[in-house]
């Protein structure tokens, strides 16, 4: 069902760019779980940055309030994460519902980009220090799916494997893969956190 | 899409009155995130009752657990909300789906009753004192959606800029919104909470 | 009101005829709230055990993590549990959508199965010792639901009442339940929950 052709977005091909840039020789339903990271480099100085930047990821701006809804908010040890549509400079990447509009690799593609914006925000709700992150607790991902579409654990895991590559052992998260008929802004995906932190 | 015409619900006059009481001259969807409320007149004993009674609002009596499941429960500084439907006076308001059956403008008052009831349920978690609310850390709304609409984030909005209005900085919080192609009893939204008390 | 019969489970004919006999004579949702259980009696070395198997109830191996997502995590006095399908030896029963593939009878019973390996997650959760259960915070039900159909409460119920049933006072929750047009596997319902744990 998926394809691996390349999608038809001549305008932006900076998206397309940066898209096939991060996602070089990567089959996101197939990466492997990494090596559990230990605790100790875990927390090392700059680590998960650096393992952000090794990746070829850079993060958008920790989001501002756009209203009187908040990207992050932190209590307890936990760090709410708002839902994170998949944002890219400002456009929503792979709009349409999985499978007629949006392959099931192009839903993956979206997912992970929820999951930057997922990180974006936890960077702020950690003060800038990734590292103070000890667990991604939830994510919870809504895809926006056709009637008779049943493979929203494999768009998922499009996060999923992202979070876990990030973050390691810390990474490893319960989750909510469910399918609906509508999104905001027609995106294909949405997906929310919680962690604990630090 | 959203009209401002008096929606026809002869019968339910009492209901009416009551909205337009409410809504008075209140665009739900632009009104102005407030100054931010500091602490102390946060604290302030009866303040945020005393902020509902400004408002026009009138709480309906904490709601009593209809079965085994309840409509709060609090731990570990944490109060969780039940989702909850847009009842008023034992009907739900605005049946049906957003847009062909419910305009947007519509679906925001149904997303207000519906936190208008979240404010209830959390007075019992807060064994009748509101100001021991913290913060909102979570409201996800589901919008019972045709195909085709994706304007999700504007129905959800009339929840999320009333618990801001009643509750100020304190009521800014991480959001979910998205579209579902049913809820319980024919509801066009359903909205459940988290809540950080003290 | 549960029966204490072994079920066997020989293919299919015998999950039909273990559902049948544990549902026998059981209106789900009617079951009337049981006795609050004493906390003493819920603290009893080995009684959500015994009372489980007093149901009849065999709960599945503690699931083990398929992916970079787990069935459980702990942290802070909270334990997470992931979204959890009706399987039953590796199988969904009653796939489809609520009322045209599966009656609410089904509905509830395939809720009841995801109640079931919830706990089964849970017990991991625990460390082994279901004892340390404090309260169920929170069920979240999506139902697989044909438009028209409004009766997810009911489908819900189906684990809401199990998990009442076999914690007492503490599995009393708030609950979410709302519709979906599709879920994963063809499933016709998902339930996640987190729990408040020692």
């Amino acid at each position: 069902m998926a394809d691996t052709s390349p999608h038809s977005t001549a305008k932006k091909t900076s998206r397309r760019a940066f898209l096939d840039r991060v996602c070089k020789g990567m089959a996101l339903s197939v990466v492997p779980f990494l090596p559990a990271v230990t605790s100790s480099s875990l927390h090392a100085q700059g680590s998960i940055e650096a393992r952000l930047t090794a990746m070829g990821i850079t993060l958008p701006p920790v989001p501002t309030p756009a209203a009187n809804y908040v990207p992050y908010l932190t209590e307890n040890g936990f760090a709410y994460i708002a839902g994170q549509l998949p944002f890219l400079d400002g456009e929503i990447v792979y709009p349409g519902k999985v499978p007629a509009d949006v392959s099931i690799e192009q839903g993956q593609e979206a997912a992970k980009q929820c999951a930057i914006n997922i990180i974006a925000a936890l960077k702020g709700a950690c003060e800038g220090d990734l590292n103070r992150v000890r667990r991604c607790m939830r994510l919870e991902g809504f895809v926006a799916s056709n009637n008779g579409f049943n493979g929203q654990s494999a768009v998922v895991n499009g996060a999923s494997n992202f979070i876990a590559e990030v973050f390691g052992e810390a990474g490893r998260h319960t989750r909510v893969a469910v399918g609906v008929n509508e999104l905001p802004l027609n995106a294909c995906i949405e997906v929310s956190a919680v962690f604990a932190i630090d």
